[in-house]
């Protein structure tokens, strides 16, 4: 069989194809670089039409990365999809969906146990780069917590990557998180498309210059 | 903010809204439950009509799981997203993308990290489960690697899972499979769609009955 075996050369030639293809023109050159290894995650050119982000999300989360920010993930699939290598900082990549005390938390808040993970991040969530790319129920947690807060920003993440997948609730989840009602730089896909590599991804892009 | 907590309830009305917007027809209906959940891991309810399997690829899949068979996986992402509860003999989750001989064997064939670790299956491929949902060149060296084998049929799989993504060489590799040269069941997405995820969930269908 005849085909390409060379890594750099494949990457290569996928972003060609994909910044041929794909309409970027809504976006400012550092978050159209986010959407390319968005679109590079899942085979489809049409996502920057459902791709939100607010202006300075891209150059925030950088700066971020850059400065030793937390990777908070709703699941170990997004944990696992960023590469370490990339990462400026060593920074670290939290999942607490398998914490100990997740099962209870999700009893007694009686919601999922993606909603209750998000409780165990609130000492980290300062500054943090939260990534959720499957639970829906996370990032309406994540967004109530938030209001939950009041006037108090201590617990404000840097950006949030919210790209939760599926048919009930990631679109409304999202939408949620669009009207940006505390300011918080974001970045997301609109609608039931989403999920774990499209989140890593963008935080790969994130994560270093190099494609 | 009103949403849906109880994750049992967010599944049942995720699989029914799936069941009512998707064109299901073309496959039986062993098949037709694990194409429910590949939906339910991307959120795009148009997805079977790229989906070709052979006849007996979820009869074979099941029963091949039931007896202990292994995975194999191409990804990290891959193996973290196959529930472990939901396996039916504690199967082994096997990726060795990340062992310590891989980047030796890319360099002497020649290729992707990714396709090197597929070398590293050959004494667990007999009888296993291939998921391969991220590398297409991992799926092209499976394919050389059994076809190098010729009469000599103990390195073939139960199933293979053949749903890597991407640009370059995902839809290739997969219309390959898709010729099932080796007579081996299998299960794809054509086309430049595919990755871990619903790589992960057609595993996760087949290794439970439960919804």
């Amino acid at each position: 069989m005849s085909y390409v075996k060379d890594g750099a050369a494949i990457y290569r030639e996928s972003f060609s194809i994909i910044r041929r293809e794909a309409d970027l023109s809504a976006f400012q050159p550092d978050v159209a670089r986010v959407v390319v290894r968005m679109i590079h995650a899942c085979g489809m050119t049409d996502l920057p039409r459902y791709v939100e982000a607010s202006e300075d999300a891209a150059a925030v989360g950088v700066k971020a990365l850059r400065e030793g920010a937390p990777l908070l993930c709703d699941a170990m699939m997004v944990a696992n999809g960023i590469t370490r290598a990339r990462l400026p900082s060593s920074n670290e990549v939290i999942c607490t969906l398998r914490d100990e005390r997740t099962t209870e938390i999700a009893a007694t808040l009686q919601t999922t146990r993606s909603a209750a993970a998000v409780e165990l991040w609130r000492d980290r969530l300062a500054g943090s780069v939260v990534v959720i790319g499957n639970a829906p129920t996370a990032l309406f947690h994540l967004l109530e917590l938030l209001g939950s807060a009041g006037e108090n920003k201590s617990l404000y993440p840097a950006l949030i990557v919210g790209i939760p997948v599926g048919f009930v609730g990631a679109a409304e989840s999202k939408a949620a998180l669009a009207t940006n009602a505390f300011g918080i730089p974001f970045l997301t896909v609109h609608g039931r498309r989403g999920g774990s590599a499209i989140a890593a991804a963008a935080v790969n892009a994130l994560a270093s210059e190099d494609e």
